[in-house]
């Protein structure tokens, strides 16, 4: 079984750090541009502006060996397994971001809200 | 970049074949059984019944090469890509289940409802 995931694209954001990157894109996500490979443009044939979508991003600074983590980050919380939060550390860090498309340029598209650092690989963009 | 996906289970249910599996959960999913593997048995940790969860898995009957497809399987429906559908068939089909937890035992999850073919691969458990 080929589990090998193909990068469809780039997260442009003004987030450059994981410590000043908002959690969830609704407690403080920005406007960013996803750039989309050629190779993949014919699937981006039906995204309009106003249409909400949902974004998976491979979370590439998570650390995939973490099984319990200190939800939120926050040491005063007892650690728990991966799979009870939302962490980026995680076997397979995949990001879920829901977001509205405010315009379509060629190759690129520009969304709101994100919490995404910049440079983050995208991996899927599905109807939400 | 390690983009190889670890899998961290399976998912066991009474659906064989994709053309006989509902399209989403709330068209019919029933009740079926995560089954993870013993080395993310520590990731587990906090999760308990009636908690909503977000289950990511593999759809490995996908087909990874389309870019456009009938929305639904619907051959009414013009193409469209894949992008602004929930096709399976698509660069990385990763399926994502909201489903809530009846029981855990173990290493075993049941869950409900979710609309998954038997034998498909779990890649992440996230807080819904």
């Amino acid at each position: 079984m080929d589990t090998d995931l193909k990068i469809i694209g780039y997260i442009k954001s003004e987030f450059t750090k994981r410590e000043d990157t908002p959690k969830q894109g609704d407690e403080g996500g920005v406007e960013a541009v996803l750039h989309i490979k050629e190779e993949f443009s014919e699937a981006m044939d039906g995204l309009k502006p106003g249409m909400e979508i949902l974004l998976l991003s491979w979370l590439h600074e998570g650390d995939r060996s973490y099984l319990r983590v200190h939800p939120r980050g926050n040491k005063a919380t007892p650690m728990r397994g991966v799979f009870s939060t939302r962490s980026p550390d995680r076997p397979n860090p995949i990001g879920l971001h829901p977001v509205t498309i405010k315009s379509v340029n060629g190759l690129e598209i520009r969304v709101y809200p994100l919490e995404a650092i910049d440079g983050t690989p995208l991996l899927d963009i599905k109807n939400a």
